[in-house]
């Protein structure tokens, strides 16, 4: 059904991240920064991963491209999620959290540089991800830092693990859809947005964007939960059946493997309707979002 | 010599920081924010303290107030500033990092609420400090976010802290001088910058409150030493000698108690000298200055 070539698009946007992010390097890590905290900074930050965040709001940025200038905001807020979603991996990794000794096939920040340094590169890391997109002159920097803030704050990311590890969550959809909507959904909705607020896009570009992120963000998470049953340690660099093991409360664990499918392709239906008056049939906006069901890692 | 009644001007002050902290209440902790999150952020965020961020800040915007709206924006700058602060505090008294069970009289964060939830609270107050300055159709919003992000980033207060955990420090008056002006300069120079910032204060207003900022933070992270050696628990609200019981890296124990007074008391006077044309000879932000080290907790 699909014809748009996504390999051929994601290849060459996922290199493009990389790009922004090593031009951004020593913006991550300004003058007088103590050596061993930009090690710490970089490993996780240069560790690859999907760079599904910074790619979606370049892609949305590139499609309501009205500003002149867009390319280099859009870049900075590119770069910003990617280290905001990178210091929320290396604090949910902590023992104090997670405790998770691997991510993406190597030993967690903490593993390597003790649990102190994770802390403050996390801490570092969600700073420099708002000196970023606040300096420069462009008009639209504080609405970029607010998005970000608002994704990644205390009714956003922070909020929805905070749901995730409460001992008293009740094993029920609606709670689990809450937990993810903040936890995964709220920076990727904000990935989305910020995209198109960069780019200097409309009211009616900006609501679908977040429909979009919103749809996404869920779907994406529901896929990993499923991943987490069916892919191998291989593909996922990591044990899986990890979540099972430890009685994670999961999609899968809630409402069974094959209703967590369902919803996931739900959502990936919602996602292409949101943004077919943006890109037409067949984008590469409608392509990520069937990728987040249909990847294997 | 000082004439300048610092008690009638820091109690009205102080309230009136208490009071914008909680006039913003429902901002710190947006709809949609995990009750026990909201709890632990509000906990330590209320704890009382000496404002001293938040105050510097809108003693400077007062000073050279100069927009009409400057007030509302130097409250919400003055607030992000305490947010930012008692995260950091939350963070440096995880049991990775300083492993300290009373603050200000309280048992700390991680002792009531668990070690993930005060990482995630003190993740949340950083996140939401950079919500409230990015809000709002004032266009220094981003500047103001920029100053809060570089005051407590890699080469900010995240720095400083990297440098006070770091094992092999030089027992050297110039690494304590760059640790200082990190760990709590930088974030005080940036309280005092972020006031000149939201009133719309020139360039040299800007260099003023930057080398006041600067000297002041030194004093006070040096008189915080000092205290350390010779004021009573029941001042402190906390145990005396901690420092030196746990071997910490203070002034008194890199050039002694007295070198380290004469120091203090030189940065005060440099503060003094730099905001003398802004306040004239007997203003409040001298009074602060040498308050800092005249202190009894």
């Amino acid at each position: 059904m699909a014809s748009f070539d996504l390999d051929s698009f994601l290849g060459p946007q996922v290199a493009r991240v990389e790009t922004l992010l090593r031009e951004r390097m020593d913006r991550l890590v300004p003058a007088g920064t103590p050596p061993k905290l930009a090690e710490a900074m970089r490993y996780s930050l240069m560790a690859g991963g999907k760079r599904l965040r910074p790619v979606l709001c370049l892609t949305f940025a590139d499609l309501v491209a009205r500003a002149s200038n867009a390319s280099a905001v859009a870049g900075d807020a590119a770069c910003a999620l990617e280290y905001v979603h990178t210091y929320s991996l290396v604090h949910d990794d902590l023992p104090a959290m997670d405790d998770d000794d691997y991510r993406r096939g190597r030993p967690t920040n903490h593993k390597v540089y003790g649990e102190a340094m994770a802390i403050l590169a996390g801490d570092a890391l969600l700073t420099e991800a708002f000196t970023l997109v606040a300096s420069g002159p462009e008009p639209v920097r504080a609405a970029l830092c607010r998005e970000l803030a608002v994704g990644s704050g205390a009714a956003g990311m922070v909020g929805g693990q905070v749901l995730d590890i409460a001992e008293d969550r009740p094993a029920a959809l609606d709670y689990l859809l809450r937990l993810h909507r903040l936890k995964t959904g709220a920076l990727i909705r904000a990935a989305c947005r910020m995209g198109v607020v960069a780019a200097g896009g409309d009211a009616d570009s900006l609501a679908r964007a977040d429909s979009y992120g919103d749809a996404v963000g869920l779907a994406f998470q529901i896929a990993d939960d499923v991943l987490d049953v069916t892919a191998t340690p291989e593909q996922l660099g990591k044990p899986s059946g990890a979540d099972a093991a430890a009685g994670r409360f999961t999609f899968p664990a809630v409402v069974g493997l094959e209703a967590s499918k369902k919803l996931a392709q739900d959502k990936v239906a919602e996602a292409i309707s949101a943004v077919r008056p943006l890109e037409g049939a067949d984008g590469p906006l409608a392509a990520l979002a069937r990728y987040t069901v249909e990847r294997k890692s």
